[in-house]
């Protein structure tokens, strides 16, 4: 990931200044990362490339989770830390890309849009998008076309078109179904031992492993562990048991990945084909960019591997990408890459 | 159901006096329900023929939502308001069973049991156990043995041998697989909604159904519907919808029933098989109790017929029985067999 953690000073900021500078904001339920770069930066040649003046993290700023009052404050402070950091303030900067977890519907955009005027000088553009635009963004650089899947506690498809329609699938949480998040993975996995030690399913080596990382010693003390907390990433947290489990051999781990995968590709293949992202005749390329912790990772059950493949089959034109930059990265290209077109309007160019 | 409501009159308790009294509680999660039977009645010739002297109804008593000392209170207090409405008092008592959600393991029921002890006379008997078996000899008047399958807004399936073994299977809560429960099929119906919305899933007269019942305009609604409120009763009182979109030959709507039948046939055969409920040649006649909102009702569309046709296929002894009282006179004539037994002993006949 790119970037500077807080408090780190990084180097000289040699496009800052006069030509002002650009605010990337990636909202989520668990922290908050705001990124400010130098608005007459060139291309970065590579991820790498990026010229980051100051990067912040908060707390959530998802108005769900917190209220709304409480998210607005945390995207106004973690701004202001970043302009500070970067030497700069609220009139230089240019433009700003918000992508937030729970903007969901144009109301919510609108909203956040009236809110976000009166901060900055009247003629700042501003992007507000949910937060899976950010992290499509880190994939393509700040380019908005393609399809993002997001999968570590829960799961999302997001896809955007070059004309600016867009279409997503699943991130509809545990209730309603989203298998191939981490969550569903881990659920399925303890309703495995369950069912085992009932005597209504297959014996499972994801017993022996579920208890040793739970330190329990019985299957029945499982039900008390679930329901004394309700956090999901808690659950999700067993993912890596059992892709461990599955790695070793054991035929009801990897039914329960193999589920997974056609889970999550079936959530990217109905984005894509409402969205027609692959062309008319669905060989098209476009990219598709690979997010969150049961994406991530070189381990020999390959998740995201097995996903592109069943994607691949329906889409020969699917171009995978991990994104090499983070999601506030990806905003704040986002909002760059539509200052730098703003520019080349207003030049004639 | 048998019984009386709260504040009726029961009429003359001719059985009662010198001879006593029995106490049944049925301990659930929503509430609480005490009667108070004639000690000395005969076997009654009918459900409709038991003697209820008093019948209570109070709070929850589940330890695990209200706390220890509060559900021991309720427990306490139910007994004492159906001994008064009875005429009678603790010293009259002779046996006790205590029916209730939340005892799951030896060291529950042995706890329990102790406390018990203190508040009657030293030669009362008493049994304390799981709610399930309370709505076992609901369908058996009292004869501990057979299965019992409850599946109302969660689901468990409980089996007693005459020797005193007992399984169970399921009854783990929505993360850990119920998906037989009334939770499980609502939950089940409302996935594929999102999923149809999505265009990851076929098209279902559910999404019309479903919404005119919740009064919301579009799926996308149904997410924030569902996390709004965390109450499993609230998703499972959709199963009648989903029933009826059955009913009316919706094929997402009949595959979930069908294999929320083959889960719950599933838990049943799994309790049986272990406690050899069917006989070493697996042919034996054996009582299978059903319980629940999900197998009431004698809808077009036969939850509780298609569960026992999957179960008779395994074993054609199964044996349906839909209770005609309700729980808690179950566990009083569960205690009531066993006090009529002492007595036969203590008079060699």
């Amino acid at each position: 990931m790119g970037g500077y953690e807080n408090g780190d000073s990084p180097a000289a900021a040699p496009f800052a200044g006069e030509d002002g500078v650009i605010l990337g904001v990636d909202g989520g339920t668990t922290n908050t990362v705001c990124v400010c770069l130098p608005a007459a930066m060139p291309p970065p040649e590579s991820p790498a490339a990026v010229p980051v003046l100051a990067r912040v993290v908060a707390g959530c700023s998802n108005r769900n989770s917190v209220g709304e009052s409480a998210a607005l404050e945390t995207l106004e402070q973690v701004m202001a830390q970043a302009l500070a950091m970067a030497n700069s303030d609220r009139s230089a900067v240019r433009a700003v890309c918000l992508g937030v977890s729970g903007i969901n519907h144009p109301s919510d955009q609108q909203r956040m849009l009236e809110w976000i005027r009166d901060l900055f000088p009247s003629n700042t553009k501003f992007y507000v998008e949910n937060d899976a635009v950010a992290a499509l963004a880190s994939g393509t650089m700040g380019k908005l076309h393609g399809c993002v899947l997001i999968a570590g506690t829960g799961c999302i498809a997001y896809g955007v078109t070059e004309d600016g329609k867009v279409a997503r699938a699943a991130g509809a949480g545990p209730v309603l179904g989203d298998w191939g998040s981490g969550y569903g993975i881990a659920a399925q996995a303890l309703t495995a031992v369950i069912k085992a030690h009932d005597g209504r399913g297959p014996q499972t080596s994801l017993t022996g492993d579920i208890l040793e990382k739970l330190e329990l010693s019985s299957p029945d003390e499982i039900i008390g562990w679930t329901y004394a907390d309700p956090s999901w990433a808690r659950i999700a947290a067993l993912v890596p048991v059992v892709v461990s489990s599955a790695e070793d051999g054991d035929e009801v781990a990897n039914k329960i990945l193999h589920d997974s995968v056609q889970e999550l590709a079936d959530t990217v293949i109905a984005v894509v084909r409402r969205l027609r992202l692959c062309g008319e005749d669905g060989n098209d390329k476009f990219p598709l960019v690979l997010v969150g912790g049961v994406l991530e990772g070189n381990k020999k059950w390959d998740i995201s591997g097995e996903v592109i493949k069943c994607i691949s089959k329906v889409f020969p034109g699917t171009y995978p990408i991990w994104p090499e930059v983070e999601p506030a990265i990806g905003a704040a290209l986002l909002a760059w890459n539509h200052h730098r077109k703003g520019l080349k309007l207003e030049n004639g160019s």
